[in-house]
């Protein structure tokens, strides 16, 4: 199976559970005992830091990945820590995929030409190595990406896409409050720059167009703007969309799906803060984070069931 | 002095070449010596490539220092080696400060709230340690960023800015072929969606404006359009104008003046591959690649004076 967007749904299918938990680890969400503990081990904080990174992506990884279909480590938070946060990130990136998890790599890139090129080899394709083997990097199974710079700076991305079995998503809506400030400006031809985004992305995934009947060129619809996501469902019928604002921002099951088709396939629920900081919400001890992050992703699991069950009817 | 555009200003006063040297080292770029000579130093071809990128941009750094007042790394090409690649860019960073250069990371990054801040933490800013202290982790002088989420996602980039007297360019109009697709947009009102992103660019920076009379939060302008540039200029009076598109993608030095203002302030041109590749161009040896950049970093800078002469005139 050699596209991005059947790997996906068959992962989906396979755990019952259209969610993505994300990986954001900043330092205050990791329990004391793992900071000191690698704190102790080394002399340089920024490579401690790293470490407890890791080892807490490792825990929460392994105590989802049979119940949830992909992780979403935002690279931001890795970028924190240098080359040491990178090399977390690579780590985390592996463990996820021994453990059977897609991984979507959140780093919104852009760029045009040969620089976008070189961003689709670093993070889904394959690098030019000194004696003329190539090898993969990050290899993530996806990468957000943002389409201001226009089709040039999405072609190289789509090239490797194909080539390799490999997705993106395209920012269309986004979740923050102030998403308008470009998104929703007016066209004259009374679209709005989401919705001409949204048609760009729907021509752009024509022809990696999975079995599924999605394409591995998806989007990113925030959770936070129910109605808008309800129209881009109809404007990208084939895009796999990636909804973030879930929990944490604001968001409920009932917005969240406003994304998903009328079957209740093709769009994916992405979590973070609620799962990491579970443990808080669950009145649970610190320690028990990744339980409890288990916990929750079955709540969220069950919740978004039950509002594409009630919708079905 | 602690705001980037009187730094900027500065150092394109003191060595009367208002340019920057784009530091994209593909493999293929580097000297075969120098790619050898690390391959015999180690086993790991991936760290190879990046002590082999590192030495290049080193060399490249000695050669043009005095007469250069920025670089401008483009972080895809150092994504592509991983964590290896992270240290080469860390260390590139470190070098150019030392040899007096300015840093401009050319990155495009762009998230919303928390993210936002990690990114500005990460490339400008400072970063939570186990220890509860903090440190700069690449600590450019200033970022490349991609406005698409709008304000939120603006916002913790000029906090650190302010704080710690960096700098953010803000892309407006890419030089890519494909720029048109989303930005030249037709709104409502008769704006495009680019002149519409110039005055929040415009708007945003109000408060940034040094001594100089420039802001810290600038703007991408590409060279390859200098109608629209010659537009934005006048749309964004204060802003601080970084121009790619110059030489390998095919614009003029009267083209690339376009972002200036009338008394030829306010903008600073990029050139990547025809300073990297200038052995080729000057018919020299790939080894003497740092001598032929200095010459071609000296032709370039008398090229766009000659042409804000003739402009002034």
């Amino acid at each position: 199976m050699n596209n991005f967007a059947d790997r996906l749904e068959q992962k989906i299918s396979q755990t019952g559970n259209p969610t993505v938990i994300g990986l954001d680890p900043v330092l205050e969400y990791i329990p004391q005992d793992i900071v000191d503990y690698f704190g102790k081990q080394c002399d340089d904080p920024v490579l401690s830091a790293s470490l407890a990174i890791y080892e807490f992506n490792k825990r929460l990884i392994d105590h989802v990945a049979d119940i949830v279909p992909a992780v979403k480590p935002q690279l931001a938070y890795y970028e924190k820590y240098g080359s040491h946060g990178m090399r977390a990130l690579q780590r985390t990136i592996q463990y996820a995929g021994k453990a059977g998890m897609l991984v979507i790599a959140d780093g919104k890139r852009n760029d045009i030409g040969s620089t976008a090129d070189a961003y689709a080899s670093a993070w889904l394709g394959e690098n030019l190595l000194p004696d003329d083997s190539s090898a993969p990097m990050f290899d993530a199974d996806a990468l957000t990406v943002n389409a201001y710079l226009g089709l040039d700076g999405i072609k190289p991305f789509i090239a490797v896409c194909r080539k390799k079995g490999k997705g993106i998503f395209v920012l269309v809506r986004t979740s923050n409050p102030s998403a308008g400030d470009v998104q929703d400006l007016i066209l004259s031809d009374g679209r709005t720059v989401y919705e001409a985004m949204a048609a760009k992305v729907a021509e752009w995934g024509d022809d990696l167009i999975g079995a599924c009947g999605y394409s591995s060129v998806g989007a990113v619809v925030g959770a936070t703007w129910p109605l808008q996501a309800a129209k881009l469902r109809k404007l990208m019928p084939k895009s796999f969309i990636l909804v973030p604002g879930y929990g944490a921002q604001g968001a409920s099951a009932d917005d969240a799906i406003s994304s998903f088709s009328s079957d209740g396939r093709g769009a994916i629920v992405n979590a973070s803060r609620s799962i990491m900081l579970a443990w808080k919400t669950q009145q649970m001890a610190h320690g028990e984070f990744a339980i409890a992050a288990r916990r929750e992703a079955l709540l969220m699991k069950a919740k978004l069931r039950q509002a594409l069950e009630k919708r079905a009817k």
